[in-house]
């Protein structure tokens, strides 16, 4: 119906997202050393937040471009998918202030996963709003297994930082970051052989 | 007259509310059990008040999409529906802190009065914006009869809270929460009979 | 050229304005009569800046509809008055937290007038825009006029909160609140003409 | 390829940080001048920085007015110059609680050689979006040349700040402001022309 406020919404919640977690760089009274060694984890957590938000606000412009018409479906599963990623300023801060803290890092890794999982749930509500448009179809379900893979090197990246090392978990979500770095190729060419 | 601009306006201060309520969730300083725990009720006091404004943005959408033209009773009742919204944040961290204590339940259930109080009012505005739509009408006056049993719902709250159990009103919350879940299916068969 | 960005970023940075004052409602710890009351004034100051700030955004949303082109000198003037407004809600938290102390009510009688002289100065600067179109011009004229009452009505105020009583000049706020509360009849004319 | 999304999200981003910058103006407890001295930097800085975004935001409206087509480089170097944007609060509220202390200083001016930077890149990868469109790229090269003497005064100002007075580095913040308070007119002129 009027997908245009649909994407409207959605960019709203994304830019505010994204801006606020900036808000957990406390300003330091000094430029003293100590005033600022504090920040450098909460500064990485950032970046790291950053980047993770950023493709999915891609990926998500990329989804509803998708879009035929939109059904209560699409409208729930857009919305759980922007309650979670509400949280990660939340939990970016809190990894950010414990120093990496295994047990943050986990959390983080169970953020992403529910993250994830909830853009599956859109893609597939998107999904059933074209018929028999087979092409398109599979353009979105390739990138679902794409999403597949990052589900369990996330899951994976849980009891690797509670047992192992929680700074091989941040590289695995660096890793997986860099996978969602391109758009789906493949989304592009069906949208563009229309 | 220029409906969309309304309608960002409105996105914009959705968008807002629904993200700073997050801000209410203070990041611990360290992973022990005795800093999460007071995080606990104020985890729960979100997620029932992101549902209730994701309620609210889909109805909104929803309502607006049979707006014809934009008159100064729209704008301005659209105004005092997001002034009430605008308090949702501070309530919800309040009945969040406070652990669900009776006063600010009862509270809580009055601001959702007040916020559907003046939806009644926006949809009033709007419907006389169409003359002659029957059709149109009568699917926006049946959404305001659902309207009308939530009031009593949240009315009753008010006093199970105070003098009864603080429990039973949250489940009042909800159960009216399930019931608006799926928007106005007459709205929309209005819509695509025209 | 492109008017639909200027109002969007103008939509954001209203949205945005207006969200964040609640945040200077601070949440308190329980529900006794001592936390709640130092809450009033802050409570009190917010409604108004919040009438405020919706009458300005109502006001804005008419006179961009008149908007031809988008000049420098238009992309500017509207930059000097969301400067102005964005000091809103810090000067409406000074106001609260002081208990509408009288010098606090002075710099927002002065903040006021900053904000009417910038609104008349993007006024001017969209009548630039265009040319012979003389209904219009003269309509948006006729605002302007509406906006020198105002002005006196803010240059007073200051004085008076500051040697007789605050309270007459928060009255004063309110009534010139009430003037602005109808958007000008005359360009909902001019713009009908067309 | 959705031109107007990308817009969308940028002036989100754009609204939020030039309305949070605000925040760091900590409301006094009081009218005294012990009380609001240590505000009068932190208001400088503000007034700085606000001239600093909205510049960006202009120039980023124009830039953005050329663009034919939405490229991965384009989407993902405007995230780069977002997430640059996004430090301004931090860096400008350091400014001002440290009361312009040299090393903020020189931080804020390593902070506006990064905007500066990602702006180019964006440039040059909206540039690469049309071809052959030989009037229209001259103007946003021309555009370049403006931003390699802000670079260069930039980096300039960092060892002024540090070894000479960070006051010079402010001025000649401001100098590289007002060169570009214009927008180019080499665009307006090659957009007309088309």
């Amino acid at each position: 119906m009027n997908k245009s406020r649909l994407e409207a919404f959605s960019d709203g919640v994304f830019a505010i997202i994204i801006t606020i977690m900036v808000l957990e760089l406390k300003i330091p009274d000094d430029t003293s050393w100590i005033s600022i060694r504090p920040l450098a984890p909460v500064f990485l957590s950032y970046i790291l937040s950053f980047i993770f938000i950023a493709i999915y606000w891609v990926n998500h412009h990329h989804l509803m471009h998708t879009l035929k018409s939109v059904h209560a479906s699409v409208m729930w599963s857009n919305m759980l998918l922007l309650f979670f990623l509400s949280f990660v300023p939340f939990v970016t801060g809190w990894m950010g202030k414990t120093n990496f803290d295994k047990t943050t890092v986990a959390i983080y890794g169970g953020l992403l996963i529910s993250c994830g999982f909830s853009f599956t749930l859109l893609g597939n509500a998107i999904r059933k709003t074209y018929k028999g448009e087979t092409k398109l179809s599979q353009a979105v379900a390739k990138s679902d297994k794409k999403g597949l893979v990052s589900t369990i090197l996330y899951a994976a990246s849980i009891p690797i930082a509670l047992f192992v090392n929680p700074a091989i978990s941040a590289v695995l979500f660096l890793l997986v970051s860099v996978m969602w770095l391109i758009p789906s190729k493949a989304i592009e060419d069906a949208l563009a052989d229309e």
